[in-house]
């Protein structure tokens, strides 16, 4: 079958890729014309304009969209709105927030077009191992857009089936689901990334603890009253090989997962993570997922220290540290103490 | 080579049934003589006492201590101590706290016994999949060693190779790693099983805020002071498939992993999860991870909330709990509204 | 001056004893006829109808609205709204959201209604202590109230002078404060009580900590593989009389505090707290702090977690213990050991 | 009656002039010979050695220890042990680790001299304010001790008394408590300052929300893939008045405490906290009450978390932050983004 795609950045450009391998048709546009060119040259059409691309797509057309979440993919969708007709399909496969994806979903209804909203997973890897697809909306429109979601996802080979599951083979165990209603796709998206920040962090603090395992080696014991007594320095001298340790990890262990996968290759070029400044940006889920865990009653408290850890990589805790400082100057005339420089 | 095994529990068992099928010879021994008897039958030589195992193992003997950490990892210890000669091993398997490891290694190196120190992970599968070995201790012991932890390792073709390593495969590559000094194995298991805690609860978060989407449609909107109006109920309309999206989550997605394929399992065994009350055990490895993050002065903080969640589990913040609702009662007349009975 | 006030509950009542003390004059409307006649014995002015209560003030007008956040509080400035003249001014001095009074104002600003949104501190004991009172909203509206906030304020003598303040008594050095345009008085009490629950929070914690002090000697050691061994049980042979200690550090401490004393109090009313079960209501403002400090990017940790215990304490977080419990099972074969129950 | 004191710093200093002020004899020691001659003309009496001190008291002597915990806690007390006599009394009124009370009242003890530990809170305002005094160990000794204790804390009267407690006034009600055997005064001490960890979060956490809520003028909204969508810019319009807010919290307020009164008094003087660099130290009974809240198995997230923001304002996340940016670039592609420098 055919498919436009709108955004030919990182993900957009694997998505279209994957689709081509699977020998379907790809009518593509980026503001990007050397992104546009490069998938020529991989099989698809290429366009300049988003008026050129819905003339070049048969009806019912699907249009998947891929650009960043927010303002960006609100014009997009809104033109499209202009161009598409009643029967087409937009299909939004960024990182959108569910709730735009459910006004977007009422807006294209008036029209007649059908929208799904499709949370996509796996990264730049995605082109060679597949992309976990979490879909939501018009389940006529899902039908119609399957094989598409069937030529993106793994396949049902990428994992050995879980025990309890025999017949026939849903969509699931192929790496793509029909969630629910406009905005459970990027819904179940959302809290994916969420656990997705609490795994990272998990991974991260443990690696933390590993690296000053040696402490009782390397620092020295200060005896002043605004020191904490180092305890045990005996128990602390262990200079640990990260690589080898996440490496290790990768085979048989309770923790065994992409991530650890990803972190080992880190370890392997930069064993000290000089490589790294150690800023880190959050694009939207995180901060969703936590918003809806609030709005639900449920407690988070693992998913929502992931996010504040990232928020605090970026120094926005620092009003708050000068506040405890300040206190404590007030009360017990504690002067600070530096800390280990950035 | 020959391996002495103390502790035929479920993991003692398999690690066992492993070492056999590699083609080497065990000695087994547990108070439970079904336990024994099991293991005879599979191949093992069983024994009735410690001393037994001891003298129908030749010099210079291995044995594996594989029996809850504490007391009574200690008590076979001290007997071991009284039986075992200069240049014999004893490998601590369990989930034994790192100073102990140190310890006993220590007392036993007063006699000339090598005694490592070995976290093992892979739970009841790894008589399948192989387990992870996380060794500290003595270095001429592991080398003599070498042989049962490959074969108790997954080996190499359990993973695909990391990127930017080559040349000759590192024993961390098949799934074994000495870490370094006494207590560094238990050491780097301990903190390994923290960041198990860490990434079991950010997916068990996930999957509540997942199984909370509906309270738009499920709950009444109550109206008392007493209560958080319900904000937005018309974005939390989704009943969604647990059991299905544990599935698509195992194909392509960043969150891939064991555990996520472990849950995917559980629930499509027991699909709203009616088959568990919620009571989370903790062995001491999460406490001692979190205590370590303290000690080195190293935030930890989802590491930490995974493990009060633990806590919580059991009912122990209860008299917490009862504070606050008395200091609203007093400041307030907040009157107590039931929560959810468990 | 002349008040009138919507909504005669714990609050509402108490500022209005508080208001007539000063010698202002009060018109009350509540449902409830037998709240409107304790005030009436108190020398209010009582009425039938919010219609009543708009005709019996002159203009231009001042109504306090103390009803319920949400629904109710819509509800009666929509009628308000319809009610009252160009000139007049309305006063939410609930716990609504800061966003609600923002909409609130602006529709009032259509028919030249003056809108002020107050957060009112102080709870049951407001009437003897004074309230402290966070302002938002119109400047001309809070110039043309501020006797009243000055009359429900502690006044200056509730507390010793700052440091480094010097000159004429500030207003909020008497207890209330013009905080900013529309929203900014709730948005500010908002943040208060977000402090409020981790204040509260750390209490009981601490408390907790103080309550399982003995464990050394209540608890007996278990010996398996799914208990975390007890570390140094002797050092858990405290029993501690908590009335005591919580009133000691009423008098001198670092941590002095209100909420302290309130929770000395409770104590000596219910040593062991047994009056209460635990359940531990949130009125949204909790939240929202949260939900602003994760919109603003600010880590909040504390404030967070604290929420999350709320939300865990009316046992919100089953079904996640539940995963837990079910992927322990899954990959250890551990069963659950029962917490205590409550 | 007389008190000998070692240790003159801050707190120790304001310790003697409140005993002398209260009619008290003091023999004071430190190796800062200014430091003690500022008490001589105070009204002490001045000595050149611990040898010294103990010569000039009269049996059975009553000896204050307050230098900083840890090492040299230890020999001063050692020292002491040398120098002291059977039914001397040593009061720890340092913040040592309550394990350290328990061993250092064993050691003297075993001579017949009788200890105490004495958790002392009041920060440099102890001398004006009256100290908290949170008492261990033997009771004779506390009973001899017991008009120093009262001189030191602040008196009945700094407080109104408790609803509930009638009759002869408790010692508790002065300020100072005898809380049980040895250790439970630090003991109880150090929870006190977990607790005070929370409670100094929460508040500066507050702050910070109230810091950032102008975001919506000030930050632009940045568009791409990388950053969070800035959700609700019209509702972050708020520059806000912290020394104002502060002020107004510190009159009828739930939240209002020293703390409160202290912070007001800091942003008096630096209304945006210039004058901090956010580095918070940590003196162990952060530590200490984690750890206890640990092997207890007391869920204490508010108190964990606020003990890792101190860690982490001394850049001690900053490996697992590079970790976890590491991981974004494995699976994304992701580039950092610079934070906010510090």
């Amino acid at each position: 079958m055919q498919l436009g795609m709108i955004g030919l950045g990182r993900m957009g450009a694997n998505l279209v890729r994957r689709v081509l391998c699977a020998g379907h048709d790809c009518v593509v546009y980026d503001r990007d014309t050397v992104a546009v060119e490069t998938l020529v040259s991989a099989g698809a059409v290429g366009t300049e304009s988003i008026a050129e691309l819905a003339s070049k797509l048969v009806a019912p057309r699907v249009v998947w969209v891929m650009v960043p979440a927010g303002v960006i993919t609100h014009s997009v969708i809104a033109e499209l709105a202009g161009l598409l007709e009643g029967g087409d399909i937009v299909i939004d496969g960024g990182n959108s927030y569910y709730r735009d994806a459910v006004r977007h979903a009422e807006e294209l209804a008036g029209k007649g077009i059908r929208m799904l909203d499709c949370g996509t997973s796996g990264g730049v890897w995605g082109l060679a191992r597949g992309f976990s697809l979490m879909i939501g909306g018009d389940r006529s429109a899902y039908a119609a857009a399957e094989p598409i979601f069937e030529a993106l996802a793994p396949g049902v080979l990428a994992a050995e089936r879980t025990k309890g599951r025999d017949g026939e083979v849903a969509p699931e165990e192929k790496g793509y689901l029909h969630c629910g209603p406009s905005g459970a796709g990027h819904f179940v998206k959302m809290v994916h990334n969420g656990i997705e920040y609490g795994m990272m962090a998990a991974v991260s603090e443990g690696l933390n603890i590993l690296h000053r395992a040696d402490i009782g080696v390397t620092e020295t014991v200060s005896e002043d009253a605004e020191t904490a007594p180092m305890t045990h320095p005996e128990f602390y001298r262990y200079v640990l090989d990260l690589p080898a340790i996440a490496e290790v990890w990768r085979r048989g262990s309770v923790i065994g997962s992409w991530l650890v996968d990803l972190t080992a290759a880190a370890l392997v070029e930069s064993p000290d993570l000089s490589a790294f400044e150690g800023w880190v940006s959050d694009s939207g889920e995180g901060r969703w997922t936590a918003i809806a865990a609030i709005e639900e009653g449920v407690p988070a408290p693992v998913i929502t220290a992931a996010l504040g850890s990232r928020f605090a990589s970026r120094n926005l805790n620092e009003f708050a540290d000068k506040a405890v400082a300040a206190m404590r100057k007030k009360f017990g005339g504690h002067d600070e103490k530096p800390g280990a420089t950035r």
